[in-house]
């Protein structure tokens, strides 16, 4: 017996610590306002493979599944498709509207540290906004995000429409367009001289390679720098990089919203804005997240012509920032209180532990009879800083002793008694 | 385009109200002392088909598939293989070792009214106690989940062991004693005339037909009336429902849990107490949870003999539970605050929300640039208590305007003290 490779199970220390970036997640994405959507996993496979949806890279990996009506499904590869899916199949739905969503996806890829085959995507998407604002208010969400969880962090950021109109300046041919951006893509990962190389293999002409050499090499490829060298100040895609980075300046945030003219991300749907977080030390070189502007996606799902979905989201990768996390130490939660009975006295017990827990307090039962101090070793061991303990004596004038581990008292009085001290200790 | 037939998107209210049940659950479960576990939807197809796993019905409904290693693949029906495969293959952990999960299971199967075909399960097991102070504990929880819920509820309980010892009192062949078990289980849906009926078409002797008859026709069929009419009181089965019966007597649990000798749920690996949550008005017929004890599965899946993994579980519905709920009123959780720009104030709009969400205050922003007339109507029918507006005087001389839509009042302050006011009002 085996998991299947790639997938995992959590529980104890590791699984808290998710719950937490869970929660922080979670926490944030509703101060901002958004509204928690828990779509399908199976899904039809036309919608999974539409020429709108993840692109060959990732259909190549996608698990597919017949069902006993011959009804071909897969199982859904990211949130978005299925988020795409809902605004189309739900037209009263009101704009804008923000959702986020954290749950599976599942992808037949290679597994590699931080990639697995069925792994947690934390997504939050605006649907109704062209503005830049909302892509702002993303990288503030973002931020916010990694603060709480004390991650210093880089949030690199470009425009597709930009960089498509810096190749166009260029030379490189329309239809060309695409692969070189996902070549320049990997820039950090393969260095320029993998850039050339990798355009070279692709079958480039030698004029468009020398050309992009050129812009690779810029000395200080700042967006002014790059917009005015191929003179491009005033295109559509130039414009919107200038609005939003004057936001991002005015808003504080430009020591960690970098603008970076190279990045475009694997997906092709993505029509405007891209960001990619890194780690801010570079010690941790996977993303922890990422996401952009994806304006067409749904209108053309929906089918209508007439209807505009401009759509921009993030992406927080559970698994990289889980990998970053995993020496953190963690607080794993555990009973506050142990009930253990001395003799014939389990009814006692469950009903003591049961007014415990109903009065908020975490409470766990020993009835393995072992030697008493075995169980407070246990106690011990665990953390719990109370045990209360329940014997025939105790059980005939109605009272618990309760041991205070800490202080290493030991007090005989009514359980209200201890759910009182207990209590009162627990809320300092 | 289309859902997968009987799955579902949840959004809005009705994902709300299913947040509200969930963390009830968990709240519950954690005050239980209960770890949280997430474990693979993927599994090994054996695991899933091994014996000891789900029985016939369920795996005809199992989804399968194959990764492109052509590995056979299942998706899970239940939280407890899963469960059973962690305890299996991680030996570290400690018993008694509680656990529970909330997650996504599958079946391809009949879809009716709280049936689907992606649900969510909400599982709790304790691995490690033989004793039936563990089944007490799971009754004594359902019982806090209902309440809190505010759900009467009966749990009618019984003891498969028990029920084997009544049949074989009565001179059921070993071999036909699940049949006739999981045909005294429908007795509530069939009636006497049925179960006579279904019995009969699965060929069973007259004698023991007429015996069954006698059974079920018990004037007060209670647990003492039945053993002591086949003499079996001292069986061991019978035994384990005495111990059980008298802590629920003594916990004051026995209006609630209700013994009820013909229970006996579908699924063969339940070895001794079992038990199935209905509401208490019999107006939701469908069960809202059930579960018992399996002390064979684990054990068998692990392969060996010399170690004893005694398991009682209990799973609740969250589908039935949300189709009883499915009326009642929720608070979808809202903005507090909205703030919106009057003008070019778009920035400091920005840095307004993040200081408002920074502070702990839910906050949307509105940049939609209608009339403000609109925005506010808008705001005022999501219930959304406070407007800040922001123009270019407010700009000006850093202050914000906030109003009050429920005292009707606006007044021109620092955000400081917006936050201030509405923290305060908040807080009450």
């Amino acid at each position: 017996m085996q998991n299947v490779k790639g997938t995992y199970d959590f529980f104890g220390k590791k699984q808290a610590l998710r719950q937490k970036v869970q929660s922080t997640l979670q926490e944030v994405f509703e101060l901002y306002d958004f509204d928690r959507m828990d779509s399908t996993i199976l899904n039809e496979l036309d919608l999974l493979t539409s020429k709108y949806a993840g692109g060959d890279e990732i259909l190549k990996e996608m698990y597919q599944l017949t069902d006993q009506g011959m009804r071909k499904l897969g199982l859904r590869y990211d949130l978005t498709i299925p988020f795409a899916k809902v605004i189309a199949l739900n037209p009263g739905i009101e704009f804008p509207y923000k959702r986020y969503e954290i749950g599976k996806v599942f992808r037949d890829g290679p597994v590699k540290r931080g990639r697995l085959r069925e792994f947690l995507q934390c997504d939050v998407d605006v649907v109704g906004i062209s503005g830049p604002e909302a892509e702002a208010e993303l990288m503030q969400l973002a931020v916010e995000v990694f603060n709480r969880l004390e991650i210093p962090i880089v949030v690199r950021w470009n425009n597709r429409r930009f960089l498509g109109e810096v190749l166009a300046a260029i030379g490189v041919p329309s239809d060309e367009k695409l692969s070189v951006m996902l070549t320049l893509d990997k820039i950090e990962k393969i260095g320029k001289d993998g850039v050339i190389k990798e355009l070279v293999s692709k079958g480039l002409d030698a004029q468009v390679i020398n050309a992009i050499a050129n812009l690779i090499e810029l000395d200080n490829p700042t967006f002014e720098n790059v917009a005015r060298k191929y003179g491009i100040q005033e295109n559509p895609g130039a414009l919107e990089v200038q609005c939003l980075q004057d936001i991002i300046q005015k808003l504080g945030l430009a020591q960690i919203c970098k603008f970076d003219p190279f990045l475009s991300r694997g997906l092709s749907f993505y029509t405007g804005t891209v960001y990619e977080i890194f780690d801010a030390s570079n010690a941790f070189t996977s993303s922890l997240g990422g996401g952009g502007r994806y304006d067409a996606i749904i209108g053309q799902l929906v089918g209508r012509d007439d209807m505009q979905y401009p759509t921009v989201g993030i992406s927080f990768g559970m698994e990289s920032i889980m990998e970053m996390l995993e020496n953190r130490p963690v607080q794993t939660p555990g009973a506050l209180v142990v009930v253990i009975p001395i003799g014939q006295t389990v009814t006692e017990v469950l009903n003591t532990a049961a007014m415990l827990r109903a009065s908020g307090i975490r409470t766990s039962i020993d009835t393995s009879k072992r030697k008493l101090k075995k169980s407070l070793a246990t106690a011990s061991s665990k953390g719990i800083r109370y045990v209360i303990l329940i014997g025939e004596d105790e059980k005939s004038v109605g009272k618990v002793r309760l041991k205070d581990m800490i202080e290493t008292t030991e007090v005989e009085l009514t359980i209200q008694e201890a759910i009182g001290i207990i209590s009162e200790k627990a809320a300092h």
